[in-house]
């Protein structure tokens, strides 16, 4: 088998075998396929696009392609979650322990990821102390013990993935369905959950901007995950501004704690129980979808859900106290107000830009090697259909640094949108796509 | 300017810029643009084509990626003549002689090519002693003086087409019409002549296997040339079988010097009047194409395309002797006859099988470093539309080698294809394009 001969037959329209697909694969991991001709077949894929069975055999050959979590010392459904990302978006946080505490096992493996804010771990790391940094026996005594662990991460996880994904990333190759489903899915399957939950996002402050190829790529993905055995859910959801109110990492932190306590924004706690719900119902906890919303309730009643979160985050060397006392939490130097220079309600909000205020305040990274300042973010107070009167404040932004500060109001504010109409805003929940 | 983002803008159907294009090809021949985002870039052209202006900019851009060949001193038009290649093809051998014989200075650069056979330079070499590896001054001063030089192409002339050409080679990306045009004519455009004629092959041993193919090259490198300032016309011409009868470096240029005294075969002897004309033309040396013709008419009769040849040999340092002694030229240790098994006449020769039977002999590279045989090959005794009784000779093989040789008779047999009624060989000469 040659690498040239599958480009040519890619290029010229034709299908790939599973064979095939192991062999380049292998030989790229290996380092056996030099990075041009890989970048040439992706692409001619993006050109020509691969069928269900190619994308299916991609997506195992890449999930084969280093470690795969064992699991199996763990009794019961395993259920994993992942979302597509986006700005705000802190539901890992919340909605872990809410399932967790309906008795469903989470074992999700977790990036830092290059972003607005940072990833679920960098997150969660405003719990002074904390740590994914854990072994696989550790990660796996936890679930056990406590029902739900989120590790980093390894590079042996899927490295062929790894590897693409870093091709594509500079050779204007990433945006093809079956690509990104692929890349995605490897890494879920090598996880080694039973079920996965997927949270597909859709709108300005999402990859996918269109909801059609949001659907799209959940229908892909949704299809992936159930051919390899895992039983596979897509929410699709809007990211047409941001999630909830909070956007930066301890802000997202204190909000997810929040809602744990019943206190969070309405937008958020409907994500957090809808994605709540499949993931009972894919664990088994749930007999249908009144009886999970019911059990999703409860344990945020009783109190039971922050208490696993706290024990989660003792569980894994963080300050859990925080949990309790959230001014343990990181917090900035500096707070202003941004206020409204005109009344109306709130049409739109350009929820790319609301990111980008954060990742200027140094709440993201811009490179790998970027440090975030946990402390920095904006908190929202008037979404999409609000009504607002010049002057009033629109968000609160926290800052440790007065220039930043001041680019980041102007930026701001001209990322709001507003008509003297009032306005609807969009439906939070898309669609649900299952096999 | 990002090299990303001009494989994104040309990946979704955008027109590269003059400017973009300078950009992108002095930083990959500097090695500053990395080879797998050329070859993402090259399969986006693939998909998405280039026109006339991008075309000519890259072109452009490729001819002054290095040194330029400065033709000042040689008073006259200056005629270049490319071939786009095939089976049998010894033309500049014979036409370069004609043409110069009739006052038109021929500064030709020459490269040795992988192939059936070797390319002009290696069939040449033929010539005890004679030299492509001749000094600019040299070759300036030799055309000059006797009308004609063929110099090898130096590394230095459009190094970046050479790069870009080594990497399309691997990934799946030669077969784009504005590529291969673009490469063709870099090269031709740094060589510095004045005119181009460009015999553009066409059928079952030709790179362009369709007629219609050949004519939208021709098309596009006529286009490129006059867009340089350069006077160039594209003779279409049949490779569905072998041009003339032999095939082989020793045995084509002794066809060749048969050709010259006016014992050509027919096929061969009507290229050479065709291109030798449009040579004439464009150098200014004939009033019209019946001038023209009667032109190389007489310097074939009166033996001074033949004597123009033996100084051209002696004058790159060649054994000239063997001009008008041909067993002076390499032998093989063997020559045997492949003769028919059937009655018929010749419906059609698979002319890459009879390359493939020449390079089987040694009569050409396999890869970059192998040494050529120079004394074997085939000559053929029947052709397309020939009556052939079983029993009768097809073919000659002069060979070195009695294993090679066995193989190659079996392989040869299967290349003749017969019919019971009579046949009509293809037209030779298939059009002319010029502006």
């Amino acid at each position: 088998m040659r690498m040239y001969d599958l480009i040519m037959k890619k290029r010229n329209g034709g299908i790939l075998s599973k064979e095939e697909i192991e062999y380049m694969i292998a030989e790229y991991a290996a380092g056996r396929i030099p990075d041009y001709q890989m970048s040439a077949m992706m692409m001619a894929i993006y050109f020509r696009g691969m069928n269900a069975q190619e994308t299916v055999a991609l997506t195992m050959a890449m999930a084969h392609s280093g470690d795969r979590m064992d699991l199996s010392a763990i009794a019961g459904t395993k259920v994993d979650k992942h979302s597509t990302g986006g700005v705000g978006d802190k539901t890992s946080i919340a909605l872990t322990p809410m399932v967790a505490a309906c008795g469903v096992k989470i074992a999700k493996m977790s990036g830092r990821g290059l972003g607005h804010t940072g990833g679920t771990i960098d997150k969660l790391e405003s719990f002074a102390g904390f740590t994914t940094g854990i072994t696989a026996e550790h990660f796996v005594r936890q679930v056990n013990e406590i029902g739900v662990s989120i590790m980093g991460q390894t590079a042996d996880i899927a490295p062929a993935d790894k590897k693409l994904y870093a091709l594509r990333d500079v050779t204007a190759t990433v945006d093809n369905m079956s690509l990104i489903a692929s890349s995605i899915m490897s890494k879920k399957l090598a996880s080694g959950a039973d079920a996965i939950v997927l949270d597909v996002k859709t709108g300005s402050g999402a990859f996918m901007k269109e909801e059609e190829d949001s659907f799209a790529l959940a229908r892909e993905m949704v299809t992936l995950g159930n051919m390899a055995g895992r039983k596979t859910i897509a929410v699709i959801s809007d990211m047409d501004q941001p999630l909830g109110c909070a956007v930066g990492n301890a802000l997202e932190v204190e909000e997810a704690i929040a809602t744990l306590r019943g206190e969070g924004p309405e937008d958020f706690t409907k994500l957090c129980m809808t994605l709540g719900t499949y993931m009972l119902l894919a664990g088994g906890a749930a007999a249908d979808e009144e009886d999970a919303a019911k059990k999703l309730q409860r344990v945020i009643e009783d109190g039971s859900a922050l208490k696993k979160l706290a024990r989660f985050v003792q569980a894994q060397g963080g300050d859990a106290k925080a949990v309790y006392d959230t001014t343990l939490l990181p917090k900035a130097s500096v707070a202003e107000e941004i206020t409204s220079i005109q009344d109306g309600y709130v049409a739109k909000i350009d929820c790319d830009e609301i990111g980008i205020c954060s990742l200027m305040l140094g709440g993201g990274r811009e490179t790998k090697d970027s440090v975030i300042d946990l402390s920095v973010g904006l908190l929202l107070h008037k979404k999409v259909g609000d009504y607002v009167a010049a002057g009033e404040s629109l968000a609160t932004v926290y800052a440790n640094d007065s220039k930043k500060l001041a680019e980041v109001k102007e930026r701001f504010l001209k990322a709001y949108h507003f008509k003297a109409q009032p306005v609807l805003p969009a439906q939070l929940i898309k669609g649900v796509v299952q096999a």
